[in-house]
């Protein structure tokens, strides 16, 4: 039999599609400026036994697998290969479990993340990975990305909520991983390596996530300046303060400007830089850490600063960030860059940035989450626009170049994927890289589990 | 040139000792309980250099080394073996670099914990992994158990802290590993992998840790429950309420007298179990979290209950806590267990743990992290009694047992070492257990690093 012949034999009727117009919409993330390979068909998954038999036929066969969720990767980790089949997780979408008392949820990797934090958040609990895309990521994404988003600079990422997995190897075995305790230390931690390894070890079928209490609510400030250096100078001296703020993101005059264009926000359009900040500790002390960050970003020179305590006028505030990559978007072919940077060294990236752009006659937006120094520089080509398209390309390599020489991350969030690999050596240095290698060897020896992604 | 010979000329004059009085002093680690081989020298690093040469040279030789720090292992995890290597890292003990803005120290493994608490406290930041044994365990140790400690309820334990690595291979090679932002994911997490080991995958020369803005204080409570039951209940309570503790702490009724029997605190000797918890949030936020927990600990059925935000009376109840150990120690041979359970079930656990101990005729104490469902059954054998040891080492496997039918973990914070790798397989599961030995495998396929420890 064929590959295709026994995986539909091993699947239920109508789950591998090869129809081209079907296979079309599961080719591409959401990284279209590269382009994917033609994958031979899309088994959607609704069980772990179901991934567990695509994985062995295909392994027989020798057939790379690309995993998938929702699709939002934006580092072409989800995007198709040539001859590969594409496993699709989104119908597995049940949330099977939430636990008050223990604080944790199961649940199946195509659940939106959104969707898990309203489910949560209705038991009064909260799931803090809160990636902006979190309306249309799912979690197994998150999990293969180790995502990030706001609230990351108080309460960390996807890998610090992530307690278990029940995972597919690449011979079909099924393991689970992690433990139902807060803490645990047996054996070495499969669980820790597997979030982030973008689908390459192994594919997610199930995942036990930490929950917190929520949040009662939180106070909102906003800053503009006349620099992006005194900004920086700002973030500087908010992370010296030791104030636990639990969002603290930038934008630059130009994502300001888009945003303000788009939405008529009647922002600040001649500010050089915005900051953003929240607390959501308890009352009282939310409003005085804001009024303190507010402080803070006057002492640093800001133009103008402001603070509420009103849920709408805060979540007016928020929507000018969330809407900067889709206002972004929408005036060309959108090329999402992902740096980190010691936090110290936010204003000098900036600033870097900003000369690359001028340099290379490319347009860049530069927002992000300035209290963790992890910025998306999102340039934008005019479409069609071939010369302007290899211009931003060369400057997208030398920002990526300019975070590894201030001592940071080629990714701070989004992941290597397929766009990101020829700076990983740089970054970690060979041995390590080589370190890294031999594991996915030992794991993946046929390497059939998403090639040529993440290492 | 047989393999002492050429250790010794690969290293310093002096830094590989033979002298029988002094190997004897690095055989043992904490779980004295456990009879550890007889190794052929201890080596002393200084430098990552000297670590790299020493194992190029155990490797050539596949002499099995045992990488040891302070010894304060609890799980056998520094115990000597027979025909090994004591590579002893105890003076690589520099701090090499405090950052305040961006919130991290690098430093050695030889570090002591507390040491590490104190330097960057003078610079008002906080390391906030803090296990009962900081004044005499150092990070590398920390780093090889993932230690958890008393503040974890809050602020996580040791690999939440862990942002970077240097590390020396099984053949010698030397790795870098994580980065110097706050956020990154390229390529595999090895810091991740690495923490929690033990000393199997590689040997940690160098640790990048993340630092916290000092809490400004504290409020401590305390409350004496009738039954271990009722103190159950309040944990629970104090779980769904959502109130973020410091600290929560539980002592049952043997554990209070015999630290009371030692250092006459005037505590409540008739009751079932204690709690003491803190809450160091921003002032007036702390007062009032401990309040609320007090409130919920009289709910739950408290028979007294106390508060204070006065440091020295905070410090006094602390110590019973910390001095609960060192109170068992001197009783007799002290045998120690650590389980973690969902904490919906830690009450379930202590009466399981008092039942075995009185069907066994064994004598425990039970205390620990309750407020994480990480638990120390604390065995006390007379010194000389082989009948009572028997026992107790029976009893001690059916705590890990119960502990695995309550869904829980066989060990929460101080590692599988040598003593609980028969455990593993039943908490891990097989295939898994088989994942863990490829990867020891593909990393040191001579199996020379801390062989018979952790899986």
């Amino acid at each position: 039999m064929t590959f295709l012949e026994q995986l539909a034999e091993a699947l239920p009727d109508g789950a591998l599609v090869t129809d081209p117009d079907i296979v079309e919409g599961y080719r591409y993330d959401r990284t279209d400026w590269v382009q994917p390979g033609q994958p031979v068909g899309v088994a959607f998954a609704t069980t772990t036994e179901h991934v567990a038999a695509a994985v062995k036929v295909a392994a027989a066969h020798r057939v790379p697998i690309v995993p998938r969720g929702a699709g939002s990767s934006l580092c072409g980790g989800a995007s198709a290969i040539d001859g590969a089949l594409v496993l699709c997780l989104e119908r597995m979408d049940r949330i099977l479990d939430i636990d008050p008392v223990d604080q944790m949820a199961v649940v199946e990797p195509g659940v939106i993340n959104a969707d898990l934090s309203t489910a949560v958040g209705d038991q009064g609990l909260f799931y803090p990975p809160d990636p902006a895309s979190q309306t249309f990521c799912s979690i197994g994404g998150n999990v293969a990305t180790n995502a990030g988003g706001l609230c990351c600079v108080k309460y960390g990422v996807t890998r610090d909520y992530v307690l278990g997995l029940e995972v597919v190897l690449a011979d079909g075995t099924v393991i689970e991983t992690g433990r139902r305790t807060i803490k645990g230390v047996a054996g070495y931690d499969l669980t820790q390596l597997l979030v982030g390894s973008e689908g390459t070890l192994g594919i997610v079928t199930r995942v036990r996530v930490r929950l917190r209490p929520a949040p009662s609510g939180a106070s909102t400030m906003v800053a503009f300046f006349p620099t992006a250096a005194a900004a920086g100078d700002a973030v500087a001296a908010i992370a010296r303060s030791g104030l636990q703020l639990s969002l603290l993101e930038i934008m630059d005059r130009a994502t300001v400007g888009v945003v303000d264009d788009w939405k008529h926000m009647g922002l600040d359009r001649d500010a050089a830089a915005l900051l953003l900040a929240q607390s959501d500790s308890p009352e009282p002390l939310r409003a005085e850490e804001v009024e303190r960050a507010a402080t803070l970003c006057d002492q640093a020179g800001a133009s103008y600063t402001a603070f509420t305590s009103d849920p709408a006028e805060a979540e007016a505030l928020l929507q000018a960030r969330r809407l900067a990559g889709p206002a972004i978007e929408r005036l060309g072919e959108a090329i999402w860059d992902d740096v980190g940077v010691p936090r110290s060294r936010v204003p000098e990236l900036i600033a870097r940035i900003e000369e690359v752009a001028e340099r290379r006659e490319v347009r860049v937006f530069t927002f992000g989450h300035a209290g963790d120094g992890n910025l998306h520089p999102l340039f934008s080509v005019p479409r069609g626009d071939e010369d302007a398209r290899a211009r931003t390309l060369e400057a997208f390599d030398e920002v990526v170049e300019i975070a590894l020489e201030l001592g940071g991350t080629i990714t701070g969030e989004h992941g290597v994927g397929r766009i990101k690999r020829k700076f990983l050596a740089a970054e970690v240095g060979t041995a390590n890289l080589e370190v890294q290698r031999t594991i996915k060897r030992a794991l993946d020896p046929a390497g059939i589990l998403n090639p040529g992604r993440a290492l």
